[in-house]
């Protein structure tokens, strides 16, 4: 990475990295020297002291407790455990929140139940454009309760014509809390109060935004929610995902996905099933413990930090990308994610015509973002383990890359990498 | 453990070692010097060379390759990859197994795309006495789809009368393979074949044969099939389940945790599910990569050896541990596995009045077998870790708890270990 970014940039971003209250986080984790990684919206970075605790878990909680360690190291309580940490970054008290499943499982649970505790509206509303398997989860949970599936974004049903009113029959308005292609934020509070007074469920998928973007749950009365561990939280490559019920619904949750781990006396063995008091009732089977550990030892990388403090160098650090394209990089690309600060999550997306070979293109210089069809460049930015510089130098390698053509003779590819 | 077997006893035991083919694998687990691991039934041991894959997995592929991984390491492979490992383990051809998700989600599936294969048959056949999830979810599954449960055990669908007749309006039968409270093994040939009869679809249960017992799933037309991979095929805790999907239904297999994992082409990211080609619609969301391919590293402890071996010195593990416990304890015990070989899977389970007083004072002791609800002590018997010296060291081990009474002041309760 040879590429310099002009002395105006690298100095405005020095300044912006030594105000920096989160610099000393950084060192909590271990990227490869010679990568900057922009890809923490797919899988976030390795936290330095989780290797030494995977080992314990793998060597001393598996290999020599072995079965003793569901009761001596409390594994059977891990879901509701880390559910609680998750939802202190998510603005939610504790209970409410359990870790387990994959977000398309969570999803499936919660719209599910959501539509159950509505029986009377024939109605899900989603988002076409949100991430694919929460509309694949929509179509099938539609499909088994007998429900219509109606197509609106997020700020539809804030306008007053036809889609919103399609909210007056919605059980559940399902959206995502960002949207994975453009990265925009969309408002929670505004749309949860909207689906609250057409009478439907409020349900959000937080796999963009939590880690990075306060969400406040509770505050806004959000109904159900879901989302991924493994981007902004960093929990590992595939990392357990986590369902939210509010406490005033979880006597009424009645989810599908009824496996043994939500009953509410599991060792007993009962032939009936009955449901867990509490957020437990949202568990399904045996979780897979090496990876729920793991998360639990990964969250340890925000002890002492802030959500609001990782949200405003987030800002200042998608700004700073912004800012550093349309210097060095003009018109030969659009940037899609909103410019105003409120109204983003923690990416930015450029549009190009050629965004496949482009991003190919990065990635073999070491800046690391990605791909999502048919011509956008992703870039997600984690405040935890980022400084501003890596940010103008990511701008001059896209510069660079894109000015000298390099790329030309990279084939497109429907390949990509994973969200 | 200064109790010791009688002579005749250790004897046969180390006779019986010294002529075991599987002895050279023994050292491919850690087992804690001072315990007797007999509870492979509920969490298989740690094979030795997986820690360092662990490492690797951790520090290489999530914190250097990052989200390379997907593709440089083929993560995105590895369910399908497993399934076929694990196919092999239990009679079935490659492209019919699918690692991933908890068996009880995994059941979910499968039962719901079978009602859907037989949508003019009323009924799902279970045994109440299967494991509490497998019913549990057998419930949610009935209630989604419309159907009515039947009771019965695996031996009534072979008798003539009125249970057997049930079978003829059931959409699918199924029944675990191994009882995990008895240990019997039912008779999986016949049972699929009157389940075939009837016009039914045959589903099995194995996870407590899968790695033990030859199962045959191809070999005896099974249709449907899950498991789990944390018993005896050793894959850590909570290791991602399984589910077989036999070729001849997977073009009609509908199943409705429809996660853009088992998408035809999931990175088009289209608005609507249309399922993958072959077992791969089987899978769901994101998976968890640290537990998945840490059961992956796991079952090369398979590496070279036949199940036919492993049941062979099950058999040999079991029968010698009855016939101790006959020499050793007596009448103070019901054996309530079959004694006739063909009949047991890989356990054997003790009836006793303070079973879980008994249980606790053997762990103490560093026997480590479990407890089942109301009366039961229950020991698996993993065979490519065990010797038969073990075994008969339990049994003397037990025979001293059971007449010493050290256990007396053990207070009953209502917590087990994980099955």
């Amino acid at each position: 990475m040879s590429t310099q970014a002009p002395p105006a940039l690298t100095e405005r971003a020095d300044a912006l990295d030594a105000a920096d209250e989160l610099a000393p986080i950084v060192d909590r984790f271990t990227v490869p020297d010679e990568v900057i990684y922009l890809d923490g919206n797919s899988l976030g970075a390795l936290p330095r002291h989780v290797p030494a605790v995977v080992a314990d878990i793998v060597e001393r909680q598996w290999g020599h407790d072995l079965i003793r360690s569901w009761n001596d190291n409390d594994w059977w309580h891990a879901p509701t455990r880390i559910g609680d940490r998750i939802g202190a970054l998510v603005g939610a008290a504790p209970g409410q929140l359990v870790a387990g499943d994959s977000t398309s499982a969570n999803l499936f649970k919660v719209l599910a139940a959501g539509c159950r505790m509505r029986p009377d509206r024939p109605t899900i509303v989603t988002d076409p454009a949100g991430f694919s398997t929460d509309t694949y989860i929509a179509q099938s949970v539609a499909r088994l309760l007998d429900r219509r599936l109606v197509y609106a974004a997020p700020h539809d049903v804030l306008d007053n014509g036809d889609r919103a009113a399609a909210l007056s029959d919605a059980a559940v308005v399902a959206f995502s809390h960002v949207d994975y292609r453009t990265g925009q934020l969309w408002n929670l509070p505004e749309v949860t109060a909207a689906a609250h007074r057409a009478g439907a469920l409020a349900c959000w998928d937080l796999s963009h935004s939590a880690g990075a973007v306060p969400v406040g749950l509770d505050a806004y009365d959000v109904d159900l929610a879901v989302g991924c561990s493994y981007k902004y939280l960093n929990g590992g490559p595939g990392a357990p995902a986590y369902l939210y019920v509010a406490a005033r619904h979880q006597a009424t949750f009645d989810q599908p996905l009824s496996g043994w781990h939500g009953h509410a006396t599991p060792f007993a063995m009962t032939v009936d099933y009955e449901p867990a008091d509490g957020i437990a009732r949202g568990r399904c089977g045996t979780p897979p413990m090496l990876s729920m550990l793991t998360l639990e030892a990964a969250l340890d990388a925000f002890d002492g930090v802030r959500i609001e403090q990782v949200r405003a160098k987030s800002l200042s650090l998608t700004g700073l990308f912004i800012d550093a394209v349309d210097q060095l990089v003009g018109g030969d690309v659009q940037v899609v994610t909103p410019r105003v600060p409120g109204r983003r999550g923690s990416q930015v997306a450029l549009r190009h015509g050629q965004a496949f070979q482009a991003v190919t293109a990065l990635i073999a210089r070491g800046v690391i973002g990605d791909f999502r069809q048919p011509d956008l460049m992703r870039f997600g930015f984690a405040a935890p383990y980022l400084t501003h510089r890596q940010v103008v130098e990511a701008a001059a390698q896209l510069a660079d890359v894109l000015t000298s053509g390099v790329y030309d003779d990279i084939a497109p590819s429907a390949t990509a990498l994973v969200t």
